[in-house]
């Protein structure tokens, strides 16, 4: 199938159109018309090649919605016409007991991603959802509900469930503790899905500039990282901090923060941090823990939660056309919000 | 009342004979003749200074053990001639849902160490268990099982409870996989009662030269650190390790040892860690965590542990007068023992 979007050609160019095939539905495939897809700031940093070399041209998005445009023979969960989602996984191997979990994304063979790695199969590289079509076996297509708004929906699928899954795992439920740190497009899908599971949310941040922002969604206020005197105030305060921030830096102040047993959860920061002290850990029974997407079926009853809460990310629509700006933004920029690219505008 | 100990008199000079005053008996106190006291690492650094300034002359000593002398006239729990034990702490607020939760080690008010601060009532500097006497609040006094030999009880006391504590905390059962990081005081503790929780236990340390050691305490072996083939293939294959390296290291060359879910507990080390790699926590949801000794219902349930398993501590006996000699193996040593001090032989 023929299809067209834009690809990175090199390491830091600017993406620009590119033609290319979907493969032929195998028996279990589902064929989309892309609609809508996010911006996730790991795009821009895999087509950088800052996350090691990539296989050029490559198709960035992993945020994907659309419309079932095809289903293969033995295909039995969707129909044409069906509204369905793609998040950033796409395989794995289905066999291992991660699998068998719903935790493909720990699947123990190595899940596939959506964009940059071998087919299973083929070993084509897999392609994003910068495009306007693309093939996915059903296991790893996702239903959007009725009411959903697709127009609005992209980003749940890595933003929604980075945050969403850790806030599972460590049980936040009503009067939950929790704190996040950095108000970005982790952060601000953090904030909402916690305030929508009766938590009382604490943003931190490095200044208070986006004190009306956190308000607007539902944090009860900013804590200044820097205002040291209210960080000693807010010690052992929190159950749960969500660190979304997305570069090296120093968690020892904010592990304090934590109550007994408390965790900080890594969903940002993909390489080293500052050296931790022990102290911390050892005095409050904290931990420190990483936390990747989130699996098949976790997803599935995030996108029913954010239905059921009318709880959806904050986007900016953008053409194709743009993604270029919006990469220089991302980059630059400290955004509370999502790019979304309305694929339907995009014709090439 | 009138007693003895070792002191030390100032940082980096050997300990020696003390003659001072315990307080006189508090309606709620117990009075113990020490006869066993275990020699904690932590007690060099501490007399030392390596953890900051101290009150000079400093008893140390918090792996007590000994028999009721006298007891205070609203003390109900223990009766003079009754086997106990002192550990890490002498008091804590009672006030705080930590304390009412059994887990005074993380009292909110600060819980009292044994020795080197000050008395809650008068302020008076407390003073270990390298001593002839100590008076203790009930509420902080364990009970010696009876078919527990009191000679080689001591350091369940502290390198007992600080490992116990996290296999509990972290649900070690039977057929759980554990690491335990070195094989020293806190070590070989840790092996012994994951065995005897049924745990299947690797050692890992730096060489092979504690295999047999490890082994016949009930290790099935031992992984050695710097080989990386070893290494990799045991990637993923942990539920739990506990870190007793006392010093700083570098934790990215064990957490890929955990599956998922599974948690790195640090006992070992006060200070900073080297720089910690995210990648390996969040694709694996693996936790990085601390731990402090134990709670006093979780000590005595400790003690019956040991005593139903007839599980001990590995002890070298020592006299009062060969602590300067043991501090030295301690500082240089790498021991997969404990060394005790025979009160009982004591006269000064």
């Amino acid at each position: 199938m023929k299809t067209v979007g834009y690809a990175a050609h090199s390491e830091n160019t600017e993406l620009a159109p590119y033609h290319f095939e979907r493969r032929e539905l195998r028996p279990n495939d589902v064929a989309i018309d892309i609609t809508y897809c996010g911006v996730c700031h790991s795009d821009l940093h895999t087509v950088n090649g800052d996350w090691g070399p990539q296989p050029y041209p490559l198709v960035p998005g992993h945020e994907i919605v659309g419309i079932v445009s095809a289903v293969g023979s033995e295909a039995s969960k969707y129909k044409v016409g069906d509204k369905v989602a793609v998040g950033c996984m796409v395989d794995s191997c289905q066999e291992c007991d991660h699998c068998h979990d719903g935790e493909e994304q720990y699947c123990r063979n190595g899940m596939t991603p959506t964009y940059g790695v071998p087919d299973r199969q083929t070993g084509d590289i897999t392609q994003g959802g910068y495009s306007k079509h693309i093939v996915v076996r059903e296991e790893f297509v996702l239903r959007i509900p009725e009411n959903l708004d697709m127009s609005r929906a992209a980003p749940i699928l890595c933003a929604g469930i980075t945050t969403y899954s850790p806030l599972r795992t460590w049980k936040v439920t009503k009067g939950s503790r929790v704190g996040v740190i950095g108000l970005g497009g982790l952060g601000h899908m953090a904030v909402k899905l916690a305030v929508a599971m009766g938590a009382e949310v604490t943003v931190i941040s490095r200044s208070n500039n986006k004190e009306t922002q956190a308000k607007e969604i539902g944090a009860k206020g900013i804590l200044v990282s820097s205002d040291q005197q209210a960080m000693l105030q807010a010690a052992s305060s929190l159950d749960l901090i969500i660190d979304t921030v997305p570069v090296k830096h120093d968690i020892n102040i904010y592990v304090p923060l934590l109550d007994l047993d408390g965790t900080l959860t890594i969903v940002g920061q993909i390489g080293p941090l500052e050296e931790p002290m022990t102290l911390p850990l050892v005095l409050g029974r904290r931990r420190v823990a990483g936390s990747l997407i989130g699996g098949i079926t976790e997803t599935q009853e995030l996108l029913e939660f954010c239905a059921e809460h009318q709880l959806y990310p904050e986007c900016e629509t953008i053409k194709m056309e743009q993604i270029n700006d919006a990469f220089k933004q991302l980059a630059t920029g400290d955004l509370a919000h999502r790019f979304v690219i309305d694929m339907t505008a995009f014709e090439a």
